[in-house]
């Protein structure tokens, strides 16, 4: 088959063009649904193509989980210059809708197996996103550890118990609103 | 092989022989190793005998399950009937400890696809969890939803952070002073 005549994929950077199919069909299948030829087929490229910018699936999954904690800082990092007075409250929010609309990114940027990997391009960025909810949240790095652990065990339940179905929502419940309740509670 | 001379099971209860067998299992390996025919080889009966108890692996992961909801309730009665003052930092770390002691079993109460499939059984031992919970917290069921919610999500997120490797426990630190930091900051 060739690569130049019916595939979407022409020139360029071809790493950022598997990157990009791969986030469709992770958040579309989930993780268990993403291997390297499926990808290298929605390009339109080869099987053999993606392995010269990923050495294996690990790495692919790795660059996925590292393109959501970017997405996750620039949203931060949004809160952090925006107007508004209550910028916890909008914090926690954007966490949660962002964890609500990227549900598959959410689920690998989290992942257990992925962490236990101990990739250092993947702790640089989780570092980096956890450095900006530190930021927004106010706190020094030294007294403020444990306050922001607590921001981020909030804010992280409500996104996961959401995520994983285990928080009922009412007919006619705003989603939203409710996020916006429970953290304003908290 | 036969069934009688020589296994572990001999007679009595099998339901809860295979239960206590898959616990073991699944504690081990996590719920991916999980099949019916190792748990029959483990208590030592023939491949078919599970399916006189649990009609699908499905079935089985759900009395798991249950029966994960079943110690969290007797825990968190536990709680209820203790004479601490603060019954609410009690019950985060009773929460978060026994996430980390039933690692994999806490994951499948919490499986995103067991809560899917809408087993009543589940969905039972769940609600009178999360009914344990609201009693211990105090609330009334309507005004104290919002609160539960909020109370839940803290000590969730907590949780799962630390069971998925995501909070960086310090050299020397001590996890169970750190879950009663976080949670008496809250």
């Amino acid at each position: 088959m060739s690569t130049s005549l019916n595939s979407p994929y022409h020139h360029g950077n071809l790493r950022q063009a598997l990157l990009e199919a791969a986030l469709i069909i992770l958040q579309r299948d989930g993780e268990a649904g993403l291997g390297l030829r499926d990808i290298a087929r929605a390009v339109g490229v080869s099987p053999a193509a993606p392995y010269r910018h990923f050495d294996s699936r690990a790495a692919l999954l790795e660059a996925l989980a590292v393109t959501g904690f970017q997405r996750f800082t620039a949203a931060m990092e949004d809160v952090a210059a925006s107007p508004v007075p209550d910028k916890m409250m909008l914090m926690g929010k954007t966490y949660v809708l962002f964890a609500l609309e990227n549900a598959n990114l959410f689920r690998l940027m989290f992942s257990a197996e992925l962490k236990r990997e101990g990739r250092p391009g993947l702790r640089m960025a989780a570092d980096a996103a956890f450095d900006t909810l530190r930021h927004v949240s106010g706190g020094d790095v030294q007294a403020g550890r444990i306050a922001a652990l607590a921001a981020w065990a909030r804010v992280h339940g409500l996104a996961v118990l959401l995520l994983d179905g285990q928080i009922a929502i009412r007919a006619g419940e705003d989603t939203e609103a409710l996020i916006a309740e429970v953290i304003g509670h908290l």
